[in-house]
């Protein structure tokens, strides 16, 4: 299946904003199987929008537009469509419902334009919205024509649509259904360590069974891809790979899909029955933040005290005032007593503490930006590890955060793994 | 001058890089009073290709191409611009001298693909790298033709010919007017209320002066948009529709360009000489992360008690058990006693707190999903407002910080504004 996107707005136009939309689709398209051909940016011009709409419905075959469903004059993909599939715009009263509701259960007036978030091109579906208030349209004509989905610009409302109704029904389509992924995601692992500890596939998984290393902030993924035809069964040999992978980089796999250390982390603590509690300075929230981003996570997350101060880390957490002046906020001893002060506060049966220099400002040559200190602390006892990072200031505060959950994680791993041999 | 951009490669279909060329060329082409009109995506496919760079060329009347330069055999840029203007490739040996010149000095043997790069399409001027060893093209055909102007896509080598050559040929191209551009970042209200409360722009600022709604989950920006030509100098009609929207919804406006809420409210508590401690219960962490993704947070930050479990809203912050059982942890008493708490615990100015239902789950008739109690207190006392938002959790937890954030904000405000009368 050939896909064209065609993403609308004259803020992509002028670089005000990055087309994100059509990076992501593109990814999750090709995932799906799809094969995106093309990507068309234009304008809020409607004679723009129809011509491009035009070419796309012609020589695509899904065809997903984004952008230009909002309230406003600039918003005009609802009557471009009409327009050029004669389709009238109708007023779905089910749909102006909801907008009604949504409006009212904040306690405030529908503005007039809201009553345009509820036509409809005729013969289109509405397809609702998980976050936001503009409805998704989908059209699946009779005969071969293109499918079309159109979503809303706003990436957030794109891909919750996207995700809930727009990704099931062209997994389930028949034209799909060639190519088989699967992707791993590890933690706590450079790329070029994996691709030292991952080289040479066996030879038995086949030409077209492969292995892509996707990197990012948050850790490295693993595309695993098999074709099908050929040889056994690509699940099959996919099965195989994730095996032979697993044995070589077990301890740094999460797990598969879209899991993230935050949510493996939430189980191993739930399993465990074990709660946590967090001290954090250089991260300022952010592992509380990522920790609470996981529904249900009150059943092993306490709370965190955020100790931006150093009068706080005295006061809240008994570091002692002392050891600030030795040994300096970012040390060993002050995360020692941090995550030590943080598990007995909060009464938890795990501490874990950050205390680093996120940048840009206040290194040195000894303590360089980058440099965090992790602090864990259980019934058993409470020790620290040094990690270094980069320059900047926002990568920084995420790696630290993942550096210390992934401790929390190691150390839930091997302990149960003790307990079970 | 009309431009379209033409950016070529697989990687940018399939997600794996997302389209920053395009946002860079947009932003300087509008900068230059060049509008784009219209941005392509293409894979290496000579095909598509050259039906792209057709319908480009008759369309635009300046054409942008990114990409497809490279040694290797998917590198097929040259041989479509060839094939399109039946312009044969020649080798230029001012070129092949310089690529040889560039292995050389790097000890390293010159690879047999490199020679590519010395071919020039006939009657293509070729445009020296200041960065890298691939050279840009430029065509200024004879008549009225379009522009061709070809770069290579790696990102820091297309921006350094195109700022070395491009840009000042754009620049006195006699087609080109200037056109002026600003960008108003608002917080805590709404597209569709600006709208109501901007409609109507004055006539005095003439047809050419535009006003555009950016709307995101961090609050809507405002586009505002002149061209020079007639009436007076463009950055003056800016400044006058600036004073005019301020005087309509001044209190929302944080400022111009990228200015974010958490760094606007750091300013003003820095400017106050105030401090803030955070009492975070459905933000986990956020609102903390937020205030120290600004470097020199430290100045007026001074931490964080991220009160998840009830338990610890009672030990660290001083919420009754009664409240609690009596009005539930989502309620406005508990998030008096949550900034109350939060303030006295760490010895700050201004104490704000979070209490919510973030979702998918715990949401109820009375308070569903969404909800959030936003308690905030100082010297003068302690009070807490009621926000309803939406159903996604990612969603909400962005939003009620920002919500606790904007509270904090406009009390600074509204407590200076009555100091300076």
């Amino acid at each position: 299946m050939k896909a064209h996107l065609l993403t609308i707005g004259d803020e992509l136009l002028i670089g005000q904003t990055t087309n994100t939309n059509a990076a992501w689709l593109g990814e999750r398209l090709s995932r799906l199987g799809v094969r995106v051909e093309r990507i068309v940016v234009v304008g809020d011009d409607p004679d723009h929008m129809q011509a491009e709409l035009g070419r796309a419905v012609e020589e695509g075959e899904l065809v997903i537009l984004t952008g230009g469903l909002g309230p406003t004059h600039d918003d005009v993909t609802r009557e471009v469509l009409a327009d050029y599939f004669d389709a009238p715009l109708q007023t779905d009263t089910d749909v102006l419902d909801r907008i009604r509701f949504y409006y009212e259960r904040r306690g405030r007036q529908m503005p007039s334009g809201a009553q345009k978030l509820a036509e409809v091109p005729t013969g289109f579906e509405t397809i609702e919205n998980p976050v936001g208030v503009a409805v998704g349209l989908w059209f699946d004509p009779p005969g071969d024509g293109s499918l079309v989905a159109v979503l809303p610009g706003i990436p957030e409302e794109m891909k919750g649509i996207f995700e809930a109704s727009i990704e099931p029904r062209l997994d389930a389509h028949p034209d799909l259904r060639d190519v088989t992924h699967r992707t791993l995601v590890t933690s706590g692992i450079a790329e070029s360590s994996l691709q030292e500890r991952l080289s040479g596939l066996p030879d038995q998984l086949g030409d077209d069974v492969r292995l892509a290393y996707l990197p990012s902030t948050r850790g490295v993924r693993l595309r695993l891809t098999a074709a099908s035809g050929e040889g056994s069964n690509p699940e099959t040999r996919l099965d195989q790979l994730d095996t032979w992978i697993r044995e070589r980089v077990g301890e740094h796999v999460l797990g598969r899909g879209d899991v993230t250390l935050e949510e493996v982390l939430g189980d191993h603590l739930r399993r465990a029955k074990k709660t946590l509690a967090c001290a954090e300075s250089a991260t300022g929230g952010l592992i509380g933040h990522r920790l609470t981003s996981v529904s249900g996570a009150s059943d092993y997350f306490l709370g965190s005290v955020v100790a931006y101060a150093n009068a706080v880390k005295m006061a809240q957490l008994g570091v002692q005032e002392r050891t600030l002046r030795d040994e300096g906020a970012v040390s060993e001893a002050v995360a020692v007593q941090m995550a030590r002060g943080g598990r007995d506060a909060l009464d938890a049966d795990i501490g874990v503490s950050t205390t680093g220099i996120a940048g840009p400002t206040g290194g040195t040559p000894e303590k360089p930006v980058g440099t965090v200190w992790i602090g864990y602390a259980d019934d058993t006892g409470v020790r620290a590890v040094r990690r270094q990072f980069v320059e900047d200031r926002g990568l920084n505060k995420d790696l630290f955060a993942s550096a210390a959950l992934e401790v929390v994680r190691r150390e839930i791993d091997e302990k149960s793994e003790e307990e079970s041999t």
